[in-house]
Order: C-alpha cells, then sequence, then structure tokens
C-alpha cells in the first residue's frame, strides 16, 4: 500500500521544544518537506500547551486517542477536545485522511535519537533498518504493543511511529538535538519516497532492538513521596548494560539499592522529567538482534 | 552582628527539585541542621508549585518580595499571597525574625555550584572564600544589586543569597549534584557557626567573582518568537570566555551569529529553561580577582 499522505507532528507535549519548533520552521517553510509521491503536513499538535510552556493543561495528549476516549462526548478536558479536532484532522482513527504520521518527542533521559516503534510489523523494522544505517547512532526502542486501540497520538493512522531524542531539558532547545533530529526526518520522508517508488531494496543485516520488558518506579514511601533517587552511577546510562549488583537508586539518607534481579537489562528513559509523576524511574528493556 | 537564625529555603521554584527534596529531607531529620549557636528552620517555599510540578502557580514567587509588593493588598495572585506568608513567617523584611536566608535553586545550565551573591558586602565575599576554600569547584556571581528594595525572597532578611546548581533538567532530581549542595549547605552552616564564634581568619588569597554586567536575549521576531537557538559551541560552556568572533546563537535555518562585541565576557545561565519566557538567553559577567 502507497502511502499518499505523511502528517508530521511536535508539541504534542508542549515544553518538548525541539519537535514544536522543528514544525514552526516547516510550517514557515513548507517547501522543504515537499516529495513527489505524497503530501507532507506539519503540525503543532498542542498549541496552547507549547503557550503555556507546559506538558500539558489539562491531561496527556498522547494518553487520549483511544477509540473510547475520541467517541465519548462528556471527556472535556482541554487535552480531550483538543485530541478529537486532532481526529478529525487527521483520521479519524479506523479511516484516516493521513497514512502515517511521525510524532517528534524530546526527552531528559539520555537516549540520543531513538525510534519508538509501536510492534514488530517488518515495515517498521525495515525502515528502522534504513535509518540506522544512515544515522548509526540511532537506537529502535520497541515498545509492548497496546493491541487494537493504542492511546498514542500516531494510532490514529495505520502507520505512525514517535521519535524521541535528548538528553534536552523541558522547555529548552539543543541546536546540536534540534538539527539532528531534522535530519532524521528529511531521511525518513526519503525512506517514504523510495518506498512508494518500490526503489528500496531489503535490508540485510541485523537490526539492533530494545524491547520494552517493564516499567520501574522510583522507591517511595506509603504516601507515595520519592525515598530515593537515581543513583550517579546509572545516571545518563540509558541503553547500557544493567547486571545483578549494579547500583540503581540511592536514597536521600546516601544509601545505595542495587539492582537484584538475576536478567541483564538495558535501561531507557532513566530519570525521564515527566514520568516522576507516572510512576517511572526508568524502563528495562532487552537488547536483541533481529534478522530481517 | 551574631546570626542568631538562619532560613534554609527550596522550591521556591516548584520544578527545582534539588532544593525542594534537600528540605524534605530536613523536615524529616532536623537534627541534621543543629548547631550550638543559632537556630535553623528549613522551609519549603512554594508547596503547590511543587505539588503541581511547574517553576509558579501565577506568577514567580521569586519576583514578589519588594516592600510595595508585599504591602500592597490589592495584590491576590497564589504567589502574592504566599509572598505575604513567607513575609510573616520569616520577616517582616526591615524586622525579620531570621537573620539570613539560603534560598536553594536550580538550573539547566551548566553552572555547576555557583553562589549569588546580592552584592559586595565583606561578609559575602568572606563567606564565598571560606565556601571556594573547601569547595574549589565553587563559582561566585555577584548580581546587579537591587538597591534598597530587591524583589529576592532572601531579601527579606538582613543577610541571604541563593545557592544555583546545574545542569539538571527541572522536574529532576540528579543525585551527584542533590549531594554537593548539601555538603555546600553544612559548610555555610560551619562558616555561620564560626563566624559567631569569631573563630574565622580573614581570607587572604585572591577571590574569583564573576559581576554580571547585562541579560542577553534570544534573537526575536516582531512577535517575540524565537528565531534563533543557543550556538551548539557555546552549550554548556557557562564560565568560560567569550571573545569577539566567537558563535553566540545559530537559526533554525543553520546561520551563525557571532558575538560582536569586543569586550570579552563570561556568560552563565546559558540556555536556562525558565528564562526564555523572561527574555533571557544567557547572562554576561565579567571575571575579576577581589583581593580580600
Amino acid at each position: 500500500m502507497q502511502i499518499g499522505s505523511v502528517a508530521i507532528v511536535g508539541g504534542t507535549h508542549g515544553n518538548e521544544f525541539t519537535g514544536a519548533y522543528l514544525i514552526k520552521k516547516w510550517q514557515k517553510h513548507p517547501e522543504i518537506l515537499k516529495k513527489t509521491s505524497f503530501q507532507t503536513l506539519a503540525l503543532l499538535a498542542n498549541p496552547q500547551a507549547f503557550q503555556a510552556g507546559r506538558r500539558y493543561i489539562d491531561r496527556d495528549l498522547n494518553r487520549c486517542f483511544t477509540l473510547n476516549d475520541l467517541q465519548n462526548p462528556t471527556l472535556s478536558a482541554w487535552e480531550d477536545k483538543r485530541a478529537k479536532e486532532l481526529n478529525q484532522l487527521l483520521g479519524p482513527k479506523g479511516h484516516p485522511k493521513f497514512d502515517f504520521i511521525l510524532d517528534l518527542h524530546s526527552t531528559t533521559a539520555n537516549m540520543g535519537l531513538t525510534a519508538i516503534l509501536p510492534g514488530p510489523d517488518s515495515f517498521y523494522l525495515q525502515l528502522a533498518a534504513y535509518l540506522t544505517s544512515i544515522e548509526p547512532a540511532l537506537k529502535v526502542y520497541q515498545t509492548l504493543s497496546q493491541g487494537e486501540d493504542s492511546y498514542y497520538l500516531e494510532s490514529i493512522s495505520e502507520r505512525g511511529f514517535a521519535l524521541e531524542v535528548g538528553p534536552v531539558p523541558q522547555g529548552t532547545l539543543h541546536a546540536g538535538l534540534f538539527q539532528q533530529t531534522e535530519a532524521l526526518v528529511y531521511a525518513i520522508l526519503d525512506y517514504i519516497e523510495k518506498y512508494n517508488r518500490g526503489e528500496l531494496t531489503a535490508a540485510n543485516s541485523p537490526l539492533t532492538l530494545y524491547r520494552h520488558l517493564k516499567v520501574v518506579d522510583y522507591p517511595r514511601n506509603q504516601n507515595g513521596e520519592l525515598e530515593a533517587m537515581v543513583h550517579p552511577q546509572l545516571q545518563g546510562r540509558d541503553y547500557q548494560e544493567l547486571k545483578k549488583g549494579d547500583p540503581l537508586f540511592i536514597t536521600f539518607e546516601g544509601e545505595t539499592i542495587y539492582y537484584e534481579e538475576s536478567e541483564t537489562v538495558w535501561p531507557v528513559f532513566i530519570n525521564e522529567a515527566a514520568y516522576y509523576e507516572q510512576g517511572a524511574a526508568m524502563c528495562h528493556t532487552k537488547k536483541t538482534e533481529v534478522y530481517l
């Protein structure tokens, strides 16, 4: 199936400036995104949160896109209303106007350039392999499939995924990451152009995938308050091996808490600011080689 | 004049977690702060903003402490009300209950450990010299004096200053910086104890001061929107020399903007998240040696 239309979305979280300012650039210079085999729209997903410099106004927009929620007329938070607008504009989910949605995010974790794939579909794996051949620093993180009714924005379309870049504090731009993200988006558009034209050859080198295992929360007291921080020896070590006996957290009193499980894991989203309230200090993944 | 009471304040900005969680630690373990010659209070300045994970609810609390504003009954924003409460608790400004206020801040800029001194008073210079003898990495930044009626929280007391630590994204804890800040606070309390007991000898080595020159904003269009980012070659280079011809900004289109002034400066607060809305990309300072 050809991809006739692509939506590039940024500012889904209003304080993730990298994507938001890329969108503003492309809205000012739409010719940059022009391709011959498909049309591209650049869209600021949550302008009100961007204006306020906050992740969201009432609730996380990137959790608002289940069919249930989109069809629920009683949900009236700002982000619920905005999700319905975006569903009209890009969707409706199930019969979308856009065949592919790319959602640009940033993180305070040291994740470099990361493609977050929603599932093991070979379309994504081929795309990821193409991108890593162009940008070897790109990491590929495969989240748990949410099944048929994902709550992510990109789930409006049949195909789509998120880019996650960091480390960059919320509410700031780091020019180096801005330019790396931009180059990666252009590579994705090139890929889709080649895909539409049948010009792609299947990748034959293995692809390194980091498959989601589980979310790990901070140690908390019975009121839900933090009792420890990410250990200095783990801070910034996203995508690096964490073995039994390695330092994981350190309490405010200075006591180290070690990783006690026997399974070696590769943590990501270590110390992501937005995840403190969501009960996540990091996500553990398993590093895997996939032969395409 | 002896210092009979010290208030250590954190979370004046609710998303600056380093200070806020240090305060929570000391509220749980007040014995840590016990000294013989003075009493110490640990206080979370803006609990509502901390709860919300935001710098402020309505307006920046650390701009609410002029006498004019404190005495103005018509100001009713959350932070204006909280400023009046804090003024009752710690002040009132002019005749304060607390002789010294230490206000703990954090920044997304690469400022390491910084003491921000409100003026050239020899008490501050001696204290700064003592602290740098214990923690050589400490930088000393002297802001422009605001004259008699400063809007900063610490101006409630006769004496006080702010610690600024970074880089750390808003809404996160970096354990290494948490522990360094903690050690610095204990050194300040030790100093006050020695000061009260007359046990101090005047510092005789020169002190390096970074004196505030001016605030430099991002290039913006006529609507006030950003047109450029901090240049990658300047990012993270707080307290390093910036000379005529060095890269300063880079536009979204990739054009470098150079520093064109003839005066060599030492920038600080480079790319601080909270200052985007305040019209500041960085502050320029002049590095000076002071002989005490």
